[in-house]
């Protein structure tokens, strides 16, 4: 039988309809910015928001750039031009994915807050096809680098091996990107808003945004560099990361052109899957959260349909794996496990994160006894909902085993990826609805429209702890299938098999010190917001002391200064979390190839908890002060209110800069132990 | 060569020091009871506690020992009767030290209240020596009933294996009773201690230990249920599994009676040690803490000599494990790791939670720009802190496995345990010390006795941190020791080898359901403590409403009515987290072994980082307000003390419930994997 369509032309096509994305990603900008951009007063303030986050990202690309050409002249002269070439693909996509996205989402802020004066589905869509930039971006930018950097070095005449091998640099250029954005956008955003909000909500009883708050600019802001341009470049990471990953393990276990190809058709056809869902909501009118929702279970079934027509196409006899047959009808089912996956985990987080349900409602409720008890539970939440996605992800591992071995597995995570593009639109309608907000209550904008970007802002809320579990969740699984790639290459290259057991005492201590990143890690983060918080709430205080006419609105308070602190704040602090991987998997590796096999496991292990329970917990407080806000346990003002603010505050980093920083870090850890493979373990292959 | 004394009447000699140092307790005994016992208001007050105290402890029992019958049942059913007969030894050792124990603390106290009108010295000695009766009653009984129990059971005619499986039943019995004790201890203690906090010091602006304040004799029961019993039961378990572990791996890779009988005598010649230790604070006058820390010296210093010669007696010709010679020297060096565990884990642990230190300094700093950024602060600590334990453990583990296999970290472990007896007298006098100052402040004593016992409370406060890092460092140690055994008999029973691949998809995903565990377990921990404070604050706030007399000091408080309350939340809220564990073992057993190997080290792995993070991060909010206290950052009242209140009151269930009872959880999981092998896994063995 002569080999498929799809077979053959399988990653042209991706690469086709990664460039539709692009193409729609580009129509979105044009519609987004051809809206009316309010008034004179709104603009002004929009534009302060614009210069600062223009203004961080730039200096954070310079201080990146410094140090990722150490690293780039590292990984030539150690692993080849190819490989430095992929790394720069991967970094500057990544970067272009955030800073792209950013640019759109801080022109869509003023645009949703004018567009909420006609209504709120217009509001919406505004609001949702300026998130939908960034996603579609992402998905399209990690197909086109990933898939043309492929066939050109294919079309060189390199070997295969060779040519996935300069995919690891890729992988290793993106994550490193996403490592500091993720730092530097989460501590510069929660180290602005947890300062805005100790002196403005709870010294000096200003509401979120009052103009009166010296450092309101710089928490609009950094909605934008953490929640907007942070994130984008760790889901690219993501994105990229987990379809090379399936390449790897695609050409490293099965090793036939199709299970190279069959990863890139997935995320192909997902384009198409995520476009149809961005067009529901656009053209169905619905509820917002409902509208939302449905966008996302259309893409998943129009995609499951797609990926059961691709996956018999490609493997009309299905595949062996050794001397295993797999029926295509296995890797479909492989595939769905990702699909049901991204349900269930965005599922879970929203039962945990959401006002509706017990969690938030306890520490709603154990605020009424005061600040501790909030935080007790928050904490107790945050560690309770690390069980169903972690239980998920095992069940996720053991069937995906079960029906095509690691293979299996890494198509699960590709799968789950593939639906980046529209999950992500929802992600980065959160900072823009914030930022419409702030620009309705900062140019005083009527009470009609503060009520619907209120409204829009709290689905965005939610919007942004679901996608945070979907994020942390399928890292967790990528981690494990670049784990399994780390000892496939690892055997291919010494030449004969290797044993990671539990008994070998340096695969335990190897376990330990992984173990150890996540928590050292997170610590880092921590302090980090916590000291830039503390220079931002002394920079407050003495503006309020020296000029008191801002209090009463007669002078206007020095917002440039706020955003200059914070800016050298998380430049600042971003530098050493950010290169620990780097120092405990260099280390590491001189103790042996066991030893770092040992730091990938237990990195992805405590990584995976310290993610999952972080996230949740920042979540559940944030929206268990919302819940008090409107009008339980006393309302705004009480004392339960109080006690819910200290939440939501310790939540905020705990939400925006550790928790989903965990994601991208587990990631360098692994890519980077692949790569330095040939370089550390040379003596073992001889 | 004759085989040395030592040798041939090791265990008999063990236990023979085993004797003396029960003697030794029974001296103390009577020393402490016949001191002065003070006047009429404080026999008072101290007989309420001690009332409490004994009411909770009796109930404690009842409800353990419903739950200690099912199982033994099982036990009995499933592995026979001499496994049962060790089951019940092991629980009721356990409960008979912490009971016996605490019923001295609680005559202690008032005791050194009283002495302390006398001096600082002789208020020192008889806490110290109330202490030291729990610390000489863990390793007599732990060393007597690991002892004579194997002696029996060997005497009956029964194989070394089979007495050695019989033990494995004693460690559980001891390891369950500790779970339950630390736990209903803890969930007590802590619920008492916030909810008294809550509404004694934030609301009603009352100070520690006000007679006004109707929780205030339940927040001193709980000292000494929780941080005396609780703790007592769980170092015993600590001890005798150690111990048991260390004759478990030198049955099964060593072989030899030297290999079995030398932990015992490690065991009995450290009790020499802690008895050189104890009376060098009883005649030596020295400052407190520097009385505490000499004390403890000696005890390692001449332990270590004794361990010099009696590892040469033992071992003349070192031994052999498996093809590898080991010498005697070798192990030596083993013992001392152990010895120099014990001194590292008290000195990094004293770093991260004394106030002459950076991180305590730091998290005071933080507590002036709110309640949030001293949280953020203190979770940033704790998670800093597991870097240096860890680290230390790692090391230990590479070293000894380097010279003596499982074996010598097995000897590192049972010789960091045998100085238990010195280190659980510091730990038990901080809860003596701690209900002295609040006798004293009840009874109203003139201010100088008020002084002597704050400042020998602020000593116990620091030993209680100290002691409980301790603890986890030597309980993720001991559990390594465990999951080897469990792989060396689950091998010898299977009989051929089993791996525990990190490849094994099986494995990686027992490791994430273990790794669940301890955020599972702690997320209990802190709910319950959570929600019983707010019981405590719902009824503090009803009585003070019912009787306005009492803030004024015209009405008494109904002081039984707070007791019975979290008396009552104990109990109820210590079962579903004590049964966690034996409900994830079982259920995955079904899983395969390979997926139960997982599960162990996976448990250890988070375990570790989880307890050590929540005990430091305890301790240094606690020390950050005692820091504050003393008039730094606005000193007591300011702002900054609010918020290190706040602190404070978080790290009450972080470092006295959910992170000191990860330490049983974690061996409870490793032990029930080991006795129920020949159950589920009998197929494999066919």
């Amino acid at each position: 039988m002569a080999p498929s369509f799809l077979l053959t032309n399988g990653i042209t096509l991706a690469i086709a309809l990664a460039v539709v994305g692009l193409v729609f990603a580009f129509i979105l900008i044009r519609q987004v910015v051809g809206s009316d951009a309010g008034n004179e007063r709104m603009h002004v303030i929009a534009s302060a928001i614009q210069q600062g986050a223009k203004a961080y990202l730039n200096r954070q690309i310079v201080s990146v750039s410094l140090i990722a050409v150490v690293i780039l002249a590292a990984v030539w002269w150690l692993r080849g031009g190819l490989t430095a070439a992929g790394f720069v693909v991967g970094a500057v996509c990544s970067l272009a994915a955030g800073y792209i996205g950013m640019m759109i989402a801080v022109r869509a802020n003023v645009r949703t807050a004018q567009a909420a004066s006609v209504g709120s589905h217009p509001a919406l869509k505004v609001a949702f096809n300026g998130g939908a930039v960034t996603g579609l971006l992402v998905v399209a930018l990690g197909l086109l680098s990933v898939g043309v950097f492929y066939l050109i070095v294919r079309g060189t005449g390199a070997h295969a091996k060779h040519a996935i091998d300069s995919l690891v640099g890729l992988a290793l250029g993106s994550s490193l990107i996403s490592v500091f954005a993720r730092l530097g956008g989460g501590i510069y955003t929660k180290a602005a808003d947890v300062g805005a909000d100790l002196v403005g909500k709870n010294e000096q009883n200003l509401n979120e945004d009052d103009p009166r708050n010296p450092a309101t600019i710089a928490d609009n802001v950094g909605d934008n560099v953490g929640d907007c341009a942070g994130m984008a470049a760790d889901v690219f990471e993501t994105y990229a990361v987990s379809l090379i990953g399936g390449v790897l393990v695609g050409h490293l276990t099965v090793g036939t052109e199709a299970a190279v190809v069959y990863p890139f058709v997935l995320c192909g056809l997902a384009i198409i899957a995520s476009l149809i869902g961005i067009g529901w909501v656009n053209f169905i009118k619905q509820e917002a959260t409902t509208s939302l929702v449905c966008g996302v279970a259309v893409s998943g079934i129009v995609a499951s349909g797609l990926f059961w027509w691709a996956t018999g196409s490609i493997f009309p006899e299905g595949l062996k794996i050794g001397e295993v047959a797999v029926s295509h009808a296995n890797l479909f089912y492989c595939a769905v496990v990702g699909l049901v996956m991204t349900l269930l985990v965005v599922w879970i987080t929203n039962y945990y994160t959401s006002t509706h349900y017990g969690p938030v409602r306890k520490i709603a409720k154990a605020s009424e006894t005061g600040h501790a008890t909030n935080i007790i539970a928050g904490i107790s939440i945050g560690n309770q909902a690390t069980l169903l996605p972690v239980l998920a992800i095992a069940a996720s591992i053991w069937y995906c085993y079960d029906l095509a071995g690691l293979y299996g597995i890494a198509i699960a995570v590709v799968s789950m990826l593939s639906l980046s593009g529209i999950v992500i639109s929802l992600d980065a309608f959160g900072p823009i609805t914030d930022n419409a907000g702030g620009i309705a209550v900062m140019s005083g904008l009527p009470e009609g429209v503060r009520k619907i970007t209120d409204e829009l802002d709290a689905v965005g809320n939610t919007m942004k702890a679901v996608t945070k579990g979907y994020a942390i969740a399928s890292a967790g699984l990528a981690a494990m299938v670049l784990f399994g790639s780390y000892v496939e290459d690892l055997q291919a290259f010494v030449g004969h098999k290797v044993a990671f057991d539990l008994m070998d005492h340096k695969v335990v201590i190897g376990m330990f010190i992984g173990g150890l990143l996540p928590f050292l890690f997170t610590s880092f983060c921590m302090s980090a917001v916590g000291s830039a918080a503390g220079s931002v709430v002394m920079e407050v205080r003495r503006q309020i002391t020296a000029k008191p006419g801002i209090l009463n609105g007669t002078e206007t308070p020095d917002y440039a200064q706020c955003v200059d602190i914070v800016t050298k704040a998380a430049l600042g602090q971003m530098i050493v979390p950010a290169l620990l991987p780097l120092i405990f998997v260099i280390g590491v590796s001189y103790l042996g190839m066991e030893a770092l096999g040992g730091v990938l496991i237990g990195t992805i292990v405590t990584g995976l908890f310290v993610g999952i329970s972080m996230t949740s917990a920042g979540g559940a407080w944030d929206n268990a002060k919302k819940y008090i806000e409107e009008g339980s346990h006393g309302g705004k003002g009480s004392f339960a209110h109080q006690a819910a603010v200290t939440g939501d505050t310790v939540g905020d980093p705990y939400k925006d800069t550790a928790g989903p920083a965990v994601n991208p870090m587990i990631k360098v850890v692994n890519i980077l132990a692949i790569l330095i493979i040939p370089i550390v373990f040379k003596a073992a292959a001889k």
